[in-house]
């Protein structure tokens, strides 16, 4: 009897679901006795609250793949140092030996991969045989020692063909405003540049702020006014990690209460320049969209979940899956989640200037969006993998 | 020689360019001698600004049915009263003459419906021959006469799916937000009302707030507070109108800077309960995405450019398509403008309670979000129809 348990951690994606879909059908493939998704991540496993989908049907595995958020619940739970307080371990420990448990799955960002270095190491330490493999998942792609992080690339795809909506909608009138798209990104911004991408068809940003450059209201407000002179609009892609607290001229940003950059800076323009103008946050869709998936991002985040399993199924632990880029698409590798934890990947300077980014960027940014992904429509809406159609597990 | 013009006016939705394709196919079927879409509405019609759409090839009349936003360019002319000054007549009427247009298609909302009954009026009380029809559009779906008007069947189907993937995404963790999503509609709640739609999956908000409704800020309070205090979470639909002056206890809302109630709303929900909370504006996409189209509005959308294009054609003036629901879908009649300009079609009081939509509701919206539109995508972007490559017509 060998049990392998996965866990979901951190902020959904659109793909992490495919990820899951890869690590069951991958467990199921190594006839793993007993298949558990723990509910709400490390918090689950704590409190032994597990979905059984040792025998879920291929359908559902395909649905599972394709529909967005973390299906089987996540959480932001911070393990303390094992050295001062380890009886979070000790209960963990206890549930990998009653269940008999030989693999730990965790998927999720830099937070989640330290916890899953925190477990590895203290089941090495105290003798447990389970090995601990990480999947990378984050939209923020901010992961180091991976080409990308599944979920980045659906992300991507959202945010360009969003705001090649917005081009349309605001190139509609013969004189326009300035626009002002806030997208995610409060340290890094990978996400902010995928805006970018809509100049495929010669619908992008403007301007692209990103956190990773110097920012500057006065230089800001003579680049919106330069647009905005010889096109009559300026559309501008603001990473939300402008000014968060990192740039002095802009301190008194309320990002709390009043949904950050975006209206700070609309307005700003109204006051200095007179233009009009609209802010617009992206928001929480641009992470967990069900519209405008990825293949590349799903086929990716499901490989990863099958090499998590493959790895920890030979004894590997203690590492994070990662994505190789190859000639011809994409290979899986491992890191040691010793070099993984708590770290975090900027845009290397070659891929962005003060306001705008790079072919470069492009280049390595554009294959991450390529294919499209048909839901399943009933009644209109879109159906996605129903979590209250399983039973919980009772042992 | 007789020449047709077709002109877009008003706010962008996602099917107004059906309508055009519409329009134009019929116009060809017809044999006009000349097919001429204004560039910026009324405006190009004035400045003689056209595109000569007279033989565009079928390719292009398809893709242009799946593109968002106002192809040809909009405008919000108001047309001064013809009796006080009469000049933008005169100018508009030379136009018609000179370049033997019989037929004059107009789309657009309230105030474009308003435009084409002074010139359908002006230009009986000249004696020029030259039927003017109106096409019905707009997302805010506050149009009389007509059973939906086109563009609200593709917006109510993304906000709908929209709503689906944030509650998705809000329930991820065992402990959940008040999150506030603020839904277009200043004066009705036809739009916020879809966000109920997503309930065919269970994943509706739980509570919904229109402008036609009694809003309190207390009894919301309380409401909210039920709700979470039984899921751990609750997730509001609340039309930006709420508040709009209208109700003595919502004053001092700061719509124009901060993006409206949602996040005056989140943040009182904060100040008075302490939960945490989120305010999503679903702003522009919601009316001008190309990545959840419904294939009955983009259907309706372009019957109605056909049919306007019949009834000018023959003669017909100074009226409106409308949409009639039938058995089996939809058919297509006309109301005279006089009976709709600047008129609002409010939600009927069978429609809504205080906190939520009735079942009538969605028995009335859900068949207008039936079907799915395939968009086509090159290197990972959606491909629209592009103005660019037309060249404006030179008489």
């Amino acid at each position: 009897m060998k049990t392998l348990i996965y866990a979901q951690s951190g902020g959904p994606t659109a793909v992490i679901n495919a990820s899951a879909s890869g690590v069951i059908s991958q467990a199921q493939k190594y006839g793993f006795d007993k298949i558990l998704c723990a509910n709400f991540g490390v918090d689950g496993i704590i409190a032994e609250n597990f979905y059984d989908v040792t025998n879920l049907d291929k359908t559902s595995l395909e649905l599972l793949s394709r529909t967005p958020s973390s299906a089987f619940g996540s959480c932001r739970h911070k393990l303390t140092n094992a050295d001062q307080n380890d009886s979070e371990y000790r209960k963990i420990a206890s549930v990998i030996s009653k269940y008999n448990v030989t693999c730990l799955i965790l998927n999720g960002g830099n937070d989640s991969m330290h916890t899953a270095k925190q477990l590895a190491n203290y089941f090495v330490k105290t003798n447990l045989h389970c090995a601990v493999v990480g999947v990378p998942k984050t939209v923020d792609n901010d992961l180091i020692g991976t080409d990308f992080c599944p979920g980045y690339g659906s992300a991507c795809k959202y945010i360009a063909d969003t705001i090649q909506n917005i081009a349309l909608d605001t190139s509609s009138y013969a004189k326009g405003r300035v626009t002002i798209c806030e997208v995610m990104g409060r340290d890094t911004g990978w996400l902010t540049a995928s805006a970018s991408l809509a100049n495929v068809n010669g619908n992008g940003p403007d301007l692209i702020y990103l956190p990773e450059a110097h920012f500057d209201k006065q230089t800001f407000i003579e680049q919106v006014q330069n647009v905005y002179q010889s096109k009559k609009r300026c559309l501008v892609a603001m990473a939300e990690g402008i000014g968060c607290g990192k740039v002095a001229s802009l301190d008194g940003f309320a990002h709390a209460q009043l949904g950050g950059v975006a209206y700070e800076l609309a307005d700003f323009v109204k006051n200095t320049l007179g233009y009009s103008t609209r802010a617009i946050e992206l928001s929480l869709p641009q992470r967990a969209s069900g519209q405008d998936l990825s293949q590349t991002d799903v086929n990716c985040a499901f490989a990863c979940g099958q090499q998590a399993v493959t790895l920890a199924n030979n004894g590997t632990t203690g590492v994070m899956v990662t994505v190789i880029r190859t000639k011809d698409g994409f290979d899986y590798g491992q890191i040691a989640l010793d070099e993984v934890a708590t770290k975090v990947k900027y845009l290397p300077q070659e891929y962005f200037t003060d306001c705008n980014v790079t072919q470069k960027f492009v280049d390595y940014a554009l294959p991450l969006i390529q294919g499209e992904v048909a839901q399943t429509y009933v009644n209109g809406i879109a159906q996605y993998f129903d979590l209250n159609k399983l039973t919980k597990y009772k042992p």
